[in-house]
């Protein structure tokens, strides 16, 4: 199994629960780790999970990061994905569980495929991670509600201390993360308690909404006159009528997606030179979004480790090029199944949140966003500290035989 | 009683302290709160804290932000001093309980001086309050170590994410508060493990370490080198060797204290253009530092309540011009009794950080830090949830009659 990606709060569950689920079959003779996901496969890096401890593999349920390494590496060329089986045939490995969002899923879609046409018997299960929230054919994925609960629990909190500041003028805003869509920053939404429409955060900014800044100040100054106060979430990916990034300074990672940050001071320098007199502080808590452990969602530390164990379960039952989703049933009260979507098809597809969860103003969320959310952040995690601190996994990380020559990436 | 200043996590802790104690004397007729500190004694804005229910005073304890409301007005005039003694007349007001900082304690002891001119019989104690952790002639100030508990618990949950990511080169920076002084940021060393100097954090930048690019440009190729990461927390205050900031954009509050922000992303440019192919991250969370409450230290929370009820204590017990101080025990284990110091030697004075507690590199700290910190950090707070946030306290408010003209700010 490899990581891969962004970490999230939970994709060591998904570790935990592939682990414990594999040592339920005899057919699986040994467990291994790839460290930094592809990139770990191609260098033959691989560790032994099986002989890690079990309060290792439990306290991997609350540990962020990724446990494993993770990498943003894409295998480009047809050698890369040649290595990747060579390896796998060096070792025997004969299932393959990657957790990953959308890019991965992709490279775990062109090995199995390779596979089949080498008829190397393997079977390559996905398993969906991504606070971005934005992977098709699954309700949603894990990742997301914990990253949701710590920006709806620190916004809540904020509101606290800027409604106790707000005797004068101040705006106040929180930037979270969010490239293409709004997902994080519409969960912001749920820092206000039910039927008090009124509770900040007063405007949530999109990506799905180019930013309008008339009506954008004209929203603050009637928030201003009603609470003294506004606060307003932000997502780095918000962008203007023209399409681009009111952030100044866009770069681009290596998948070719746009690496941002600064919407929050650059709305903070229109703000500024639009409401004199109103003081404005921006918050950015940037990475701590997907790695707050401390805040995670019980709900979602749950169907991270149950979509791990759906992997093996999927895996042994003979399926091959899925990735395990989360399916919501249909009843009142919320409950989740998995199920398995063909990789092929969740592969580079992105999930956008629907302009009909969004209100007419378009910096507020409607009923059907927050019944979509509200069970997913259900629950809180404990975690055990010592001297104070949280205490985390650490894995001894055997690592297994190299068999092959090294291999230039 | 009033609170005063930036909230922290606890400052409510101290207004429950107050009620609970005051309860206890029957020579206290009324609990009246002002409405953000002296403007609302200004304005007889006051409230009937004594109505509010047991529930709600109760949930002050884990409530962030300030319940009474706060503010940065500082008295200037005389006549807005002779109008507070008014309003105090005119109530009855003869014990006055401020919570706050160094500001608010000198305007306390200045609205004392000015009763004792006027043989206005008025017995006025200070509470401690401030995240900065620089009021004088106490051990510490309740709020600092909730704040450094959060930063602590963020920097080392970080750490993981970083770590994990770190196959390639990454730098990542964390921006704490700290305008004068590093003690938040030298907070953040509470993240390594004992025993562990090469634990993340593995830079702290100090505002009382002039910066000097070289050396660590050079200190951060080391950490690469032997790490693949280097995760940096910087205090908001940094200066250069000229003592200027290093942040681009300081502005100045109603205080004349600089308001800072932006070191993070000013190292980050620098660090930028010195170490080409280096992925750098900015996480800056700036208010969320102080308002954490779901990260608070319940040693910090007990000892803010603790205050609260120490200051009527103190009143009932004849002190004026007192604020509260906690003294740390000489015993092995960490105990802590309140004490009492003139607000004339705290107002206006700061408690630095000791040079000696900073490493000859100048940018961690050492055991004397580590045994100073980590007792205070001790504990986790349990926070009630609904639907997945956390429920704070919401007070009535009910307001007391005015019986005085109105007075213009």
């Amino acid at each position: 199994m490899g990581q891969s990606g962004g970490p999230t709060s939970v994709i060591n569950a998904s570790v935990a629960g592939i682990i414990t689920e594999a040592l339920n079959h005899e057919c699986i003779e040994e467990i291994y780790g790839t460290l930094n996901g592809v990139l770990g496969i191609l260098q033959e890096d691989l560790i032994d999970l099986a002989s890690e401890s079990q309060q290792q593999i439990r306290a991997l349920r609350h540990t962020p990061g990724a446990a494993l390494g993770t990498c943003r590496y894409k295998l480009k060329k047809q050698q890369d994905f040649e290595r990747v089986l060579e390896v796998f045939k060096a070792h025997n490995i004969r299932y393959f569980f990657y957790i990953g969002g959308n890019d991965s899923q992709d490279t775990a879609d062109k090995i199995s495929k390779l596979a089949q046409e080498q008829n190397y018997e393997l079977r390559v299960i996905g398993v969906p991670k991504t606070i971005d929230n934005d992977l098709p054919l699954t309700d949603h994925t894990p990742g997301y509600a914990s990253a949701v609960k710590f920006i709806a629990t620190s916004v809540r909190e904020l509101a606290c201390d800027n409604e106790a500041m707000g005797h004068g003028d101040l705006v106040s805003i929180v930037e979270v993360m969010g490239r293409s869509a709004g997902w994080l920053a519409a969960g912001a939404a749920l820092a206000k308690r039910r039927d008090h429409p009124h509770d900040p955060p007063h405007i949530i900014l999109l990506p799905e909404i180019p930013f309008n800044q008339e009506k954008v100040l004209e929203d603050i100054r009637r928030v201003l006159k009603r609470e003294r106060f506004c606060q307003i979430v932000v997502a780095e990916g918000l962008v203007d009528s023209d399409g681009n990034y009111v952030a100044a300074d866009a770069q681009t990672d290596a998948f070719g997606h746009a690496q941002l940050g600064g919407a929050g001071d650059a709305l903070a320098d229109i703000l500024g030179q639009s409401l004199p007199g109103v003081k404005i502080r921006v918050a950015k808590p940037g990475l701590l979004q997907r790695c707050a452990a401390h805040a995670a969602s019980k709900t979602d530390v749950d169907e991270a480790y149950l979509a791990g164990e759906a992997a093996v379960e999927a895996a042994i039952a003979g399926h091959t090029d899925k990735m395990v989703t989360l399916m919501r049933g249909d009843g009142e009260h919320y409950t989740t199944e998995t199920g398995l979507a063909p990789l092929s098809e969740v592969a580079n597809s992105v999930k956008k949140l629907p302009r009909e969860w969004i209100n007419e103003d378009g910096h507020s969320m409607n009923f059907q966003f927050l019944r979509y959310a509200q069970p997913l952040i259900q629950g809180e995690v404990t975690i055990p500290h010592h001297d104070g601190m949280p205490v985390f996994a650490r894995l001894e990380k055997v690592r297994i035989d190299k068999v092959l020559p090294a291999y230039e990436t």
